[in-house]
């Protein structure tokens, strides 16, 4: 917690503060703890931070979070409510109570209450502390990731097997008497994943011309000749933790187009993971990847390669720093994807993505799944 | 939508905007639309809502979002981000430009962005008109949950009957050779709602003296003669709907507290049910509920009825009107849960939870689920 402990002295405040649910990716990284109602968090300068939860989760929150543990009652919120029928209001009183001085929020932090408590004490917005602390991995937490990959990477084989051992009847992918389905392979997946404690969240099984487009989550029965994206990103239930890879397949005979948009995409990638280290940006590589596409005739409008390179995972599927346009310094131990994709509509699409770690020598990549076109 | 037009027009606001991921409730209530990356939402008076995306999301948003949409391009914001780079700052004036005048947002709406809007328009919270609309469920809202609560009914039947047809091996619950597990259960009743499309998050099956904690998840061997408590609350992946379910159930021979405790839960239950109509508060409820395990000798305190009795269900899994100490007036179309429980730390805890719609006439619960304490 060094970032951040400086963070509150160099700004002067008299401690840091969150509010939210366990959705929120800042709480849950402050505070370790799963919970669906919203909490508050307290960090002072020199001293642990603090959650505010209800009495009912005081035996489980001392369990499970990584912070201490108060509970409203003893925050001064029961006797607040009793005059102040404002929740927000509310809040506000309570942690101006608790803190008693100039407080520093992230930028996520509800207006509603960020309102409240500005009439109270000064309220600055932290742009940079915690956004940095997250995106520099602990080993604590690339373990985790890795974790959630292992598991990802057993339903990915999961699907892709049985795309392998599809039979074909005109044209379409079929298992036993029926069709295979882009429902069916999900599924399969899906019950992977949660036997390994993850829970998966609008995977992608596209096929055809579904996947020239790289956000649609694709139905119906696969096609044979046709390739077939498959994106998986699912969290531990546990610790919140996302990984996040795709892979393209085809049973059959893919088109020339299809075929060179695979190996362009396949060298792309190994370019960018060449480049990846400490100190560069990551427009640096975007642009790296964007030029190389570009000889090959590829563009990046509303065909080729139509989004950005990769992104940091963590608490949020996709957080800092970026592999894009805007993309930062990127950092020892910063986990990014390196996803080049290439889509023309009408055709189809392609997509790889792997997973890695950044550290002293480079880019580490995570992902151990081969990348194979054909099955 | 009209809730949300008169709340612009009230104001004088020359547009609704909010601003997150479909993790936001707001966001995905608005829009109807499911994204891992945040959006922006905005809504002139007389005018539909747009959501301004990426370009890669153009296509699906289209075909999913309830919204109009509209790309980051034109929306003006590809030409700020060349000058500006700071994201809260270009997003702020991508807005302001898209408005023109005073824009009204929900609580949550993140402060950085509202700070940097500030400094170009007029920012103003809307308290209430959102949060009334989304309290206030439509015909359509209502068969999303009730779809949702017949496939928690199926994994509910799954786990239960686990239980129901376990061997008992020195005390403990047996499958075949094996001790059944709280693991083995979760997972059984989570392979039933991925293939009904639904999403399970931290369902509970305690047993013994953890069920004495509301929130415990439980883990290991599943006892016999012991209280069991199975709590499941998954979300629909299409629309993002919750619902929310308890039951308690024992195999074997309850001890007496326990039995008293199961008794007093489900009168307390159908006083409940038979109490929850428009114009009633959900403190009057509550207060209702407490009165009666009162005159049993049941406290409020750190063990007896130790939380609310009930609360909102819908894009969130805890949302208004509470069933608590500070509820709010009922009105026709809410959803709520009806869930008396008892808590002896010691012991062990009974809780039942039904889920239903506020109708003119009063509550009907949608939950068709039993209530049986000995399998």
């Amino acid at each position: 917690m060094d970032a951040l402990e400086e963070a509150i002295q160099r700004s002067g405040s008299a401690a840091y503060v969150a509010f939210g649910s366990s959705q929120d990716a800042d709480i849950r990284y402050l505070t370790m703890f799963s919970t669906t109602d919203p909490i508050v968090y307290v960090k002072k300068p020199g001293e642990q931070g603090t959650v505010v939860v209800s009495q009912m989760e005081y035996e489980r929150a001392r369990r499970e979070s990584t912070a201490a543990v108060m509970t409203r009652a003893e925050a001064g919120l029961l006797g607040i409510l009793e005059e102040e029928k404002d929740r927000w209001r509310a809040l506000a009183r309570m942690i101006a109570g608790l803190v008693q001085g100039r407080v520093l929020v992230p930028p996520h932090f509800p207006y509603a209450l960020a309102k409240e408590l500005s009439s109270l004490v000064s309220v600055e917005i932290d742009r940079t502390a915690l956004v940095a602390m997250r995106a520099r991995k602990s080993e604590w937490e690339v373990g985790r990731i890795r974790q959630v990959q292992a598991a990802t990477e057993e339903a990915m084989e999961t699907g892709i097997a049985m795309i392998r051992k599809a039979g074909i009847k005109s044209g379409l992918l079929s298992r036993g008497a029926v069709p295979l389905t882009s429902g069916m392979v999900r599924a399969a997946m899906h019950q992977v994943l949660l036997k390994k404690g993850c829970t998966p969240a609008d995977t992608i099984v596209s096929c055809g011309e579904e996947t020239a487009f790289p956000h649609i989550r694709g139905e119906g029965a696969l096609k044979a000749d046709e390739p077939i994206v498959i994106d998986i990103f699912p969290r531990d239930d546990q610790t919140g933790y996302y990984s996040d890879m795709t892979r393209t397949v085809c049973r059959g005979e893919p088109s020339p187009d299809i075929r060179d948009m695979f190996e362009a995409v396949r060298e792309a990638q190994d370019l960018a993971a060449a480049r990846i280290r400490p100190g560069v940006t990551g427009e640096e590589v975007y642009r790296a990847v964007v030029d190389f596409f570009a000889d090959l005739g590829y563009g990046t409008g509303s065909s080729g390669f139509v989004h950005n390179l990769g992104h940091g995972v963590g608490l949020e599927v996709h957080e800092v720093p970026s592999l894009g346009p805007s993309g930062e310094v990127l950092v020892q131990g910063n986990v990014v994807t390196n996803e080049p994709g290439l889509y023309m509509p009408g055709t189809g699409g392609v997509r790889l993505e792997n997973i890695g770690v950044i550290g002293n020598g480079g880019f580490f990549t995570l992902t151990r799944y081969p990348r194979e076109l054909v099955l």
